[in-house]
């Protein structure tokens, strides 16, 4: 990405291990993110351009010296950052704040939408799936690179627990998986609040009991209505934009709790007086994914989640630019990409 | 309080059950609020003026015919807020946003700088202490009421636990228990933050370890020093200003939670993307501190902790005038009104 609306396929030098605790991985499924959708239409100019791609399933072709839980040809999932698995936060599985790591598709490190992506400290990073994978869980397991478990997340930070009313404020792929992990924590009352057709009846098949295509002061209303007028104990906050925490807010009852996991696009965080006097509660930021592939995987494999689903195309390298376009014309919810 | 600076002593008619769910209790020992200065330094003039505070010990003097719990001559603890003890957030232990509740010392609800106040909903709002009281006890047992109540909120809120590196935002009276608090849930590090001799003296009586003097960029700073470069688990925030919550976001830890009480003076939070990127959480507000008499009281009849400490001025109602001059002016930290 060289600047707003401005993707290109370029081919570029291999990836090759730079450091010993480096990998290089050639990518068998990568994706894209409503996250890059923020540069795609507000990114200025660079020169240089941006690697772009955070999320992606890839078989090992290279390892450096120093590397010791992947080999060459295991399948690995490569979660958005980059994480040395032994630092404080790491220990505390908060990989995405580790004290050596990093994010992938930035400025300084290559991402994965590509042939290949070099990994760095991948022995903290990488989550090794042996040699051999079902092709038909690929999808769902891309998932757990990022949206299934960034959905999670929210939920985590939303204090999500067996009987509880929840709401998710958007219905892109994080909030469609926000609802997945709702209903798999055990919550009762399961509100999106969204407007695409298509991701309604999506997020009714992974468990929303209640749909609010409202907005502003009349979604607000709605919620109340569904919740005998308190609001919910948790909102999974899966925007990012000030209108999108505001009614997040909103609806959370008095002593519940907001889970935010939308990249902020403002410097300051609405509602302070409600958020006080209600006792509501804020929190979340990148999820730390690595941590919560152990959790997830095993639902993933027993087919009792299906994240998955949230693809609804699939393109090669060169369909990458049209992929952008259709997200955010909201023509998909997610596109898968196999290079 | 007629307006911001003008507190007059009034005869006024005696207070009587209105409802029969009503007490009227003989106030024995209020007190001056940190949070009575926002109105003191702000409030525009009311033709009818306000009856303030919030914060009293007193004995039962009449009840209605339906309280059940507290009778006449009862020493009784008076929180800030009233609560009806039955409803959905008085059983959740969330008194402060009883449905049928509200505040003492609003325009609505006379407050106890005063020789008696009407308490509504008396079962579920007063806290018997019995017949007999310590006097010795009086000033620990009137904190209460709020500000022990409060700064164990900001405490819980924040995560307090053994071992944790805590930061106390405000050296205010809410502050320093907060200070108490975070030692009495086994903080290993408690730093405060705060500028006043008088006041960093008792905190460091109270348990805090380290004292963080500078302000906005020197203060984050010196905290990092102290932290291994981390910032800390805790931020408890006891002021509610802007600088005040940008300084407790920046100086929690990765992962870490902020604990607010300071009534907020702004209608955002800042620091939304510190907060993101950190996964920090913002949460806390008005105290249950009807909840939490329960956990403190064995502690101050013990001889624990000692909150009361943080009256070091003590007037009759016709003082109450000058006590909030000196609070205002930083000559007291609180004052006690013994009517």
């Amino acid at each position: 990405m060289y600047s707003a609306g401005d993707v290109r396929i370029e081919n570029v030098p291999d990836p090759q291990i730079i450091e010993s605790t480096d990998a290089v991985i050639r990518v068998t499924r990568a994706c894209i993110c409503g996250s890059d959708l923020w540069p795609y239409q507000k990114m200025e100019h660079s020169e240089t351009g941006r690697v772009m791609g955070h999320e992606a399933i890839g078989v090992v072709e290279d390892v450096g010296a120093d590397v010791r839980t992947v080999k060459r040809d295991d399948f690995v999932i490569m979660p958005f950052a980059f994480s040395d698995g032994t630092c404080v936060f790491c220990h505390d599985g908060l990989q995405t704040s580790c004290i050596h790591g990093g994010f992938f598709g930035t400025t300084e490190i290559a991402g994965a939408q590509a042939e290949a992506v070099r990994i760095p400290l991948a022995d903290g990073t990488l989550y090794p799936l042996g040699a051999h994978a079902d092709d038909a869980l690929m999808p769902s397991l891309l998932t757990l690179s990022d949206v299934m478990g960034t959905g999670h997340h929210a939920a985590i930070i939303a204090r999500v627990t067996p009987g509880k009313s929840v709401a998710v404020v958007g219905d892109g792929a994080v909030g469609l998986c926000g609802v997945i992990a709702a209903k798999r924590l055990g919550a009762e009352q399961i509100i999106i609040l969204g407007r695409h057709a298509d991701r309604i009846a999506l997020a009714k098949d992974f468990g929303a009991t209640n749909v609010v295509s409202e907005r502003g002061d009349a979604a607000v209303e709605r919620v109340r209505e569904l919740t005998h007028g308190y609001g919910v104990h948790s909102v999974l906050e899966c925007v990012g934009l000030e209108q999108a925490m505001n009614t997040a807010i909103s609806i959370a009852r008095p002593g519940g709790a907001v889970g935010r996991v939308g990249v902020p696009q403002e410097q300051t965080i609405p509602g302070s007086e409600p958020a006080f006097y209600n006792n509501v509660t804020v929190g979340g930021g990148p999820a730390p994914v690595r941590a919560y592939i152990e959790d997830l995987l095993p639902d993933v494999l027993e087919g009792n989640i299906d994240p998955g689903r949230v693809f609804d195309r699939t393109v090669g390298l060169d369909g990458v630019p049209d992929g952008y376009r259709a997200m955010n014309d909201r023509e998909a919810i997610k596109v898968m990409v196999k290079p």
